[in-house]
């Protein structure tokens, strides 16, 4: 054990607790499954693939597919294993032991941690209000510990809050740090902040397939970023990190925008719904959001109460109260209709 | 691009150059493939699933599957996305700037690579004689820069050169250091060095299913530990790195030992008869490897030359000759008995 830095050995174990459940709104996945006809069409055609083979080691075809579906140039995109993977590359590139990184809270736990990991200095600052991000403050942060690194998540796990892009383009004009900009929730949101790579050198945008595309269980999603800063991130990327399988099933997924479209406008009409029962609950308050989940916090029972009660009727949902500032906050991720109508009768139930 | 680490922007870029061909020999892959059975056996599981979730945050089944294949205790394995995976996320966790790992040469790029883009010292122990481990080198080297971490693949990708389990007992017993034994190729060698792993706690084994087990395209690996360092690694290890799809059909290639162990056997039955062809070329010098593929160097004509005139007839080898020691090396798979047939003959008309 004495060979491991003691920036690993300081870290606390993380562990998601697994309960089984009948109805998941605990981890923001798209509710709704591709229809078996489109399967079998990514089946077949995986079937046909020489599973022994190594994926190419620059898989071009998928990534001037994934250049065209986000809307940027084929040479600032690299694709991971998920976005984690993508961000974790970045951060390694750039944070060390002596390097700042400017996060907002509460936000999603990863970014910490890794900075972490690498011994950098990492530098909250708390959202203001009914959790808007504290622009000015994290601009003020930044210059003065001379930050390498910002880390926003717009729309922000887990409270929904995002940025414009007036806001973005601001930290961007006011800093010197690279932004890593987590739109891992964007399309169940107003959109993206793609145009601005053009513009701005410093920015890295990190999107993923696992939520409004619904394939959490296939791993993909990457950067945008200057053809620079990409080529730099390639010369230490492990090549393979997308398997057959994910690059086959992906580029279907891509084709098929229409429907996916169609799912995204459910689950925001139904996040509209969710927002305004909750706001009708006593006891209960809700934040706006721009992602496929809804921040709420409990006024009089506990969060563990709630979350325990709903669990007795197999509706799982996320706990959040041990993030900075959510005491008394729970997460729910959008489900099918009927799934957001147990989910709300049985809140009030438990109220 | 002032945010990149100086020993990101200081590294080289790599690529490896694809060409078309007919004979694919230059990537160690497993010339066999899954009957169809199998695969529409893997595929009908696949289309179960809900690719919508994610995979479990500890996929607790596959990873005690894994330790009944793998011969070793479930707390003491770590799955990844390919071993590649998992062997830098335990560089990460023990190397960095002022830190030293010691390697043989020639060997994987990758150890160099990752462990520079760390800041840390690399120190190569050149092989001996007929490209031997210089155990006693490795020994002295490690030793005396108080090395964090020594890095051997055994059998030797590209010599093909393996370490005994006494060899690796000495390494264990003179020095301090991580000992990380990358096993990629190890179900083509005599055996897997996996009892050691009771007794050395600082011995960490990677092994990989992208050789012997015939799925480089699915990305799946492990690492092989003491369950205290499984325990420190995992803390920074990114959840869902194994796709829904790759951890149903590992799980399905590992039910099918039998059938794999039969490839097995052909591929070390065909790499014995091919060296015996080789060495019987003049102009040509063949080692003896314990992996699915063979170092040759050539006398007269030049590596590239003969890379060439392969290609030309559609086979496709590794030129190895930028590798430190090798000038005049190259690699080839070992093929189906057809594709190693045509190598041969093409490898005569060429020389």
């Amino acid at each position: 054990m004495g060979m491991l830095r003691n920036e690993i050995l300081n870290i606390a174990e993380y562990n998601l607790k697994q309960y089984p459940c009948r109805i998941k709104l605990n981890q923001n996945e798209n509710p709704y499954e591709l229809p078996s006809e489109i399967k079998q069409e990514i089946l077949s055609r995986i079937a046909a693939e020489q599973w022994s083979r190594y994926p190419a080691f620059v898989p071009q075809k998928q990534i001037e597919k994934v250049a065209i579906f986000a809307g940027w140039r084929k040479d600032g995109v690299l694709l991971g294993n998920g976005s984690n993977d993508v961000l974790q590359l970045i951060i390694s590139c750039v944070l060390e032991r002596g390097r700042t990184v400017v996060i907002s809270q509460p936000t999603f736990t990863l970014y910490k941690l890794l900075a972490q990991s690498l011994g950098a200095a990492v530098r909250e600052v708390p959202m203001v209000g009914s959790f808007l991000f504290d622009v000015n403050n994290i601009i003020n942060v930044a210059n003065e510990s001379n930050a390498s690194m910002i880390i926003l998540c717009s729309p922000n796990n887990p409270t929904g809050t995002c940025l414009s892009p007036a806001e973005v383009t601001r930290v961007l004009r006011s800093t010197r740090a690279m932004l890593v900009l987590d739109e891992a929730y964007v399309q169940f949101s107003k959109g993206t902040c793609c145009s601005l790579l053009a513009k701005y050198e410093q920015l890295v945008i990190l999107q993923t397939f696992s939520k409004a595309l619904g394939a959490a269980g296939l791993r993909f999603g990457y950067a945008l970023s200057s053809p620079d800063i990409a080529r730099q991130l390639g010369k230490v990327k492990l090549p393979y990190s997308v398997n057959t399988f994910t690059l086959i099933a992906t580029e279907v997924l891509m084709a098929r925008w229409d429907m996916i479209r169609g799912w995204i406008d459910k689950i925001v009409l139904e996040r509209e719904a969710l927002h305004c029962e909750l706001q009708k609950l006593p006891g209960i308050r809700v934040y706006e959001s721009g992602g496929n989940f809804l921040l709420f916090e409990t006024l009089e029972k506990t969060p563990s109460h709630l979350f325990n009660e709903l669990l007795k009727k197999g509706i799982l949902i996320r706990d959040v109260s041990s993030y900075p500032m959510l005491e008394r906050g729970l997460r729910v991720s959008i489900g099918t209709p009927d799934e957001n109508r147990e989910f709300v009768s049985a809140l009030k139930e438990a109220l």
